[in-house]
């Protein structure tokens, strides 16, 4: 059976005593085993990033920027490889993998324009032949820290552009479904990364604190959960260094009266069940403002919901696959059992499902609550499943009330045609990602990525231009030249045989 | 006697039961109280920077702008009665006084530029008939925790920049010398600052307490020593704020063999001894490459020594007036006696100063060292006071080890004439602002000042542009509008009768 | 009598053979007289700019920046005096005079930014040591040729950015008007303008001429007539210059059938009568969708046009001034005169307003055509009056269509609450300011001005970015320093003694 | 014998009834023939490109971005063959071909990038709920005139950028060496261009004048000798156009007494006679400080023309090839004879080679003049071969004012170690480009190209952030929504039944 290990100074490297079971959702079949770095392998790779850094540095970023233009024809070429790996190991359709990894490429065209994104300030004349400009320096060893839902994509939201800035990176991989992100590295060693600017290390929670520990990583990227953002934040800048830790959401979309609401449904319909809600921009609460909308909304989703195809991820005809472990199955079908407790109203219940071939896979169907309120566990918590709650508000102000209330704030998004109610809606929403008719509104790779509230600690968001100045750290320089040098020198010399 | 209270609301407010002496360094007379703030005022000072906020944040950039033309003004006018109440309580010379108003005012300069620094990325077609933007909205309730030794300046590159952006403010100035950023903060409210939107509250570690754990502070700037900012920094990111803490200094100068010599004394002469040493970007250490530069370079400012003016800050025929308070005279007393004892050469020895009808004040003279080594506390520490030391190098890259081995990295120089020294040096050198025969290279008020290392704590540095970042967060709002409706409605209505 | 003379090396200068008389427009009677510059005059004003050119480009940003700043509180403290002026000779209401004013105060805050937008870009390691950075340098003398209509705003959008970017300037104002351009010019010299660096003719077609033939004239900013801009743009380039010249205006607005039709007309009114319709941003056709929304919409509009006050500028409680000449009036007459022949319906007729005590004023009611169709002259001309055209169309493509058709493309306007339809309006339409829901989008300060096709010819817009990109040239400096000097040799020069 | 046509709406067309000989300049054989297009020709293309425009403008930046990414392997791909091509039909030595190519390579990198470039300004809150934002939109059709002497990079400073930007394109390259961007235009269709957006036409002033006068036409940049390029500017703007049009050169190299002499001199050999002088930004004269430095100069100068080999572009281990026509030969022979005539020493005569086995190559060696003095022809005119002028001066003032007294600004460069002097003159020589110990300051492609004086006519430069602006015109939309809406509707509409 095969062992995943870890990729370090541009060598794959095993042999830590501790190894985890990598498991098919779809079928609980144990597939391989990963290694979990122990402290002293963590520690190798620092090592090696470090040692790599001062060339890289040195390196004029077109060069750099040049091996990012061929990670991307290699990762087009390596597609259909890397949504296997994606498929197999976090249970999503290919075509679901094939839409992550579009987005992580994206990531890595944007880091190809690294020479115009660096570009710093310059005055002249600040004071009399006095010219002082910024100038846009690596950190030096940076790390990324990522969750299960988004194997290749959030990986490749991170190193790219850390290393085209001049950075050596050490990523550390959900370690439930390391192989894709494992495999894109070996790309970037292939598109032409010098051995240790580019690092893996797979691992639990010893390998993340040897990272928030050491005094050598200057900057740590994190997403995942909320309570382990704000422990690696916390953590991370204790230890002096630069952190972004991006955590959980609960992301409301409000349907106005006035609302397409066929193409709001159509839209819903992705954004909940997509991937089995299991992402951070999934929305999992439609707000209907007045019942008549509500009704409709909710005879609609219905209809829609029982059409949904579910089955193993290999096949794209499939809308979902299967969750991505039993234990999250468990979890996801305990908070639709106290929804009911709680006094929601399950209009569609997704438990209980089997797929014929698939009988052990972690699979579950789509499920709908109507008339969920603010308490319910199923709306204060992230589910990270595919459970849809429908609220009742009377007006658009009552759910904005509800979405400031949250204690999340990552995405948000509202249909309607009213351009007053739009903007009304994204000026004064307390989310970071706003949709207009737009359900998931990840930003485009040359923008942000970031929520607000608990969703984000740290100042700057992900990829886009925020990236570039989370992996940068300013310098400013004032130059001013004595006068009396070779220019007037050289008039003195020779005064006389012109 | 006169006692300083807070600015709260837009009232001056007093009463705490605590208060503490405001005392001139030149005499050491008392010279009015400070009360110190308990953690309800502070409380009340936040509560109505919140009641403030909405308005305040929905204010048109371009009206906050005029608000700084106006504050501008109000500066200029009052400039004298400003520097004025820096030198009682600080003791710094008139003249120096005026330039580090000066320099604070450029701040408020900048932030005359807000509508233009705020502006967003617009992004047509991020798919089709999609747009996307991102706007860089205000915080809410910010707070500035500032020093004493610069008591007008630090200020003022926090807060006019914080509310131009259309957050709301606490400052919390240092208890030793608060009635000028108190004075100022008054001129803010007559530029035409709504109640509640700017607020003072003088204060010592309680105050700073309360600022670092209230909810509804969003965040926190702080200059100061590094144990400070430090704790400032884990405190307030742990209770998830947004943090920019500037710390302590040691700050080398290069002075390379083909220097202009007299240029370089000169420009060091301030840079050591102005405002008594008494500033994070004076330069304390001369590292001279080559025997032959470090003796002329002895030479020439033990002449330079001799001629400095040293007595009250009011009349600025002075060089240098007292050190800030009898405590800190005595600890830079206590770092020249262990030089001399750690095995540094003390070239010339300024203790013992009297200054005649000021014998109570805190009077020293320039100190100058020779020969000082690694290791030693007067090159470990920042002494913060009159005292320069020299040190001897055979090499510009041994004098370049030195620097990036030392603890801090705020700011640096080389004295040189050769291109490519300056540029190797600027380069390579890990120190966050570098000058090039530039002594104190403080960047102009349109560039940003930051240090690296222990210097500072946090992703972006103070004022210009990255403190628009600071002080505001992204949104990204993606946009599509549903087909099917006005527009192709009319061509529906009027079919017939074109 | 007064005789307006020229500013020329900060010395009003007089004595032209030639002059004009001023007169005032609600009266018609004569205020003074205007010296016409000769060629020899305004080559001394040249002589004058480029004298003055070395030391003023050589001044560092921010001192040419506070005298923006000292210039602002000058135009804020003497606006009575300014819009004095400009009502005497222009005839428009006080207000609106101050409102222009107010538009051109707001470019010289602008420009008090300069030192942020005249940054360079600074690339580090373009090649292994190699450093690359542009620089934007002044152009040397520039002039500006600016119209009646807007005889304080229009100078204002130019030579303030053009100054402090470092260039000097010649001003040829408007010969009807140039009392108030000239005296902001002397308020430009008292806030700190050395003498040369701006200057003021008066003049007609010779001094144009001259500025657009006199080899050190670097560049040529004009605001007027498409005939005589497009006159101005060919003679100049094809002399060397860089040349922005603004022409004409033919502003359509459309409403759509759930437009805030109540808005609309009250937004209508004041962009097609204010200032008696003459300006360039003026709307001079409401193009209503839908019969029902023009029967609604013209019936408004003669509710409102009853209620206008039309009389002499000094009073604020009018709406409307005289037009500024009697022969103004004339064509103005004569257009609606060809309307009614055209076939168009005067739904209000504006002609033969007597105002009282101000007979032999050039006044004019409001005039309202409907049913105007394209081919009318009243449709293809621009008629700077106070006529609003209204066309039916039954889609708002046809709409649209009326709009690309014309031949200027300088502002237009959509009244609609719909989203879609504003996104398609502002995307596809040949316009280059556009407004949604509102009427004159004349862009803020911050933002630049132009229009498209003949209402602009040259490539950068008025005032705003792309101003500061007109009034400067881009200079790229590519950089790397030679091995083996001091840096180097200081290292052999001291070997042995480490 | 293979006859070159024009590539119109993705189809390669011929027939006109011109044709012109492809000569080998080797050899002087005929290689094939270029088809010469007529008038209807040309407006074919214009009409394709018309016609591909509407649907290429809504294509979203990022598809086509992609497009270049693929250009850029094509083209990397394709690179032997396009050497060949270039050599064959220009002449120069293929490994000088290969850094031609790879030039415009890096502006199909940046054009990459377009999304990023191509972002507008957005501001919140210009007014009350009023926001306001640019938008870059694309030109239309936009058109290309480029010289012999860089056939493949200068057609990719401009098309790829252009249709990056949304526009589409016609490219009339060289008819001497049209082959290689003939080609590289098949490439770009095979990339993905659709038909219609880039189309290529051969020919000569016909075309060129088609294109100036076509109304469909809405920009042209043009690279050629400046003569033309003026003709191209006035006729092209005269007839509504926007113009770029690149001139002539005559760069100067100052060399300073402090200069790295050795390295100054490896310098100025590839800068002066590579690909034979035939370079827009070769340096064809040394500007010596002081007899010293130039005696030193001109005999190390000498010594290394000696060791040049000259032949066959074909054989990379040749320095330099043949000049491109025999006309331009005899020219430049012309030239050295007239610069005896003028007084100037010829210090090395490359006149009279015979290459063996080319025998009818127009061979030419490197020639050298000394004491060069301004006046001379060979000093005022742009030779365009392998020429270098040496000029002897006392002081660097005065060989600035040479540059300065010069009818062209391209670009310059300076040799010293002198941080002043290199300032100096980098900051006050009137040139565009300017290298500092850099003999061919062409700016990388993420910055632009561009010269000051009569070598450039026109606003904006070619290539990197400038061409952004110039293949986009800015359009301005102000936004406000009316209020009364469904937001506040859908309140009123529901308030009982909460």
């Amino acid at each position: 059976m095969n062992t995943i290990g870890h990729l370090i100074n541009g060598e794959m490297v095993s042999g830590d005593p501790r190894q985890q079971d990598l498991v098919n959702p779809s079928t609980n079949e144990v597939t391989g085993k990963v290694s979990l770095a122990e402290k002293a392998t963590v520690e190798e790779a620092i090592a090696a990033a470090d040692a790599a850094y001062k060339n890289w540095r040195d390196t004029p970023p077109i060069k750099r920027a040049r091996i990012m233009f061929r990670l991307k024809d290699l990762l087009e070429q390596n597609a259909d490889k890397i949504c296997e790996l994606i498929t197999r190991e976090h249970g999503k359709v290919l075509n679901d993998a094939m839409g992550e990894l579009q987005r992580g490429i994206e990531n890595v065209e944007y880091a190809c324009g690294v020479p115009e994104l660096l570009k710093g300030e310059h005055s002249k004349n600040v004071g009399p032949a006095i010219d002082s400009w910024s100038e846009f320096q690596p950190l030096g060893v940076c790390a990324g820290i990522t969750p299960f839902n988004f194997p290749a994509m959030v990986p490749l939201w991170m190193w790219p552009m850390a290393v085209a800035c001049g950075n050596t990176f050490i990523l550390k991989p959900s370690e439930r479904d390391p192989s894709s992100a494992l495999f894109i590295a070996e790309l970037g060693l292939q598109a032409g990364l010098p051995a240790g600017v580019l690092n893996v290390v797979n691992g639990d929670k010893e390998a993340v604190d040897t990272l928030l520990s050491d005094k050598r990583i200057q900057a740590v990227s994190f997403v995942g959960s909320t309570p382990i953002a704000e422990y690696v934040y916390s953590t991370g800048t204790a230890n002096g260094k630069r952190v972004q830790a991006f955590g959980g959401a609960k992301n409301h979309a409000i349907v106005m009266p006035d609302a397409d609401l066929d193409n709001a449904v159509n839209a819903l319909m992705g954004a909940a069940y997509g991937s089995c809600g299991e992402r951070c921009m999934a929305i999992s609460v439609a707000v209907a403002v007045g019942d008549a909308t509500a009704d409709a909304l909710v005879e609609k989703l219905k209809a829609r919901i029982v059409e949904l195809k579910i089955g193993d991820g290999r096949d794209n005809n499939n809308d979902m696959g299967p969750v991505v472990t039993r234990a999250q199955l468990e979890k996801i079908e305990g908070y639709i059992a106290r929804g009911i407790e709680e006094g929601a109203e399950l209009a569609v219940d997704g438990r209980g499902l089997t797929v014929p071939g698939f009988e052990n896979g972690n699979y579950l169907g789509a499920s709908l609550f109507d008339n969920v309120r603010e308490g319910m566990s199923i709306h204060t918590d992230e589910i990270f499943g595919p459970v849809l709650c429908v609220m009742r508000v009377d007006t658009m102000q009552e759910g904005m009330d509800i979405i400031d209330a949250h204690e999340y704030g990552n995405g948000t998004c509202i249909f309607t045609r009213d351009g007053e109610a739009a903007r009304y809606f994204s000026d004064n929403i307390q989310v970071g990602m706003v949709g207009i008719n737009v359900p998931l509104p990840v930003p485009v790779a040359y923008h942000s990525f970031g929520g607000w509230k608990r969703s984000l600690f740290g100042d700057l968001h992900a990829y886009g231009p925020d990236s570039v100045r989370f992996y940068s750290k300013r310098k400013t320089v004032t130059q001013r030249w004595p006068a009396g040098g070779v220019r007037e020198g050289a008039q003195f010399n020779f005064p006389s045989n012109g």
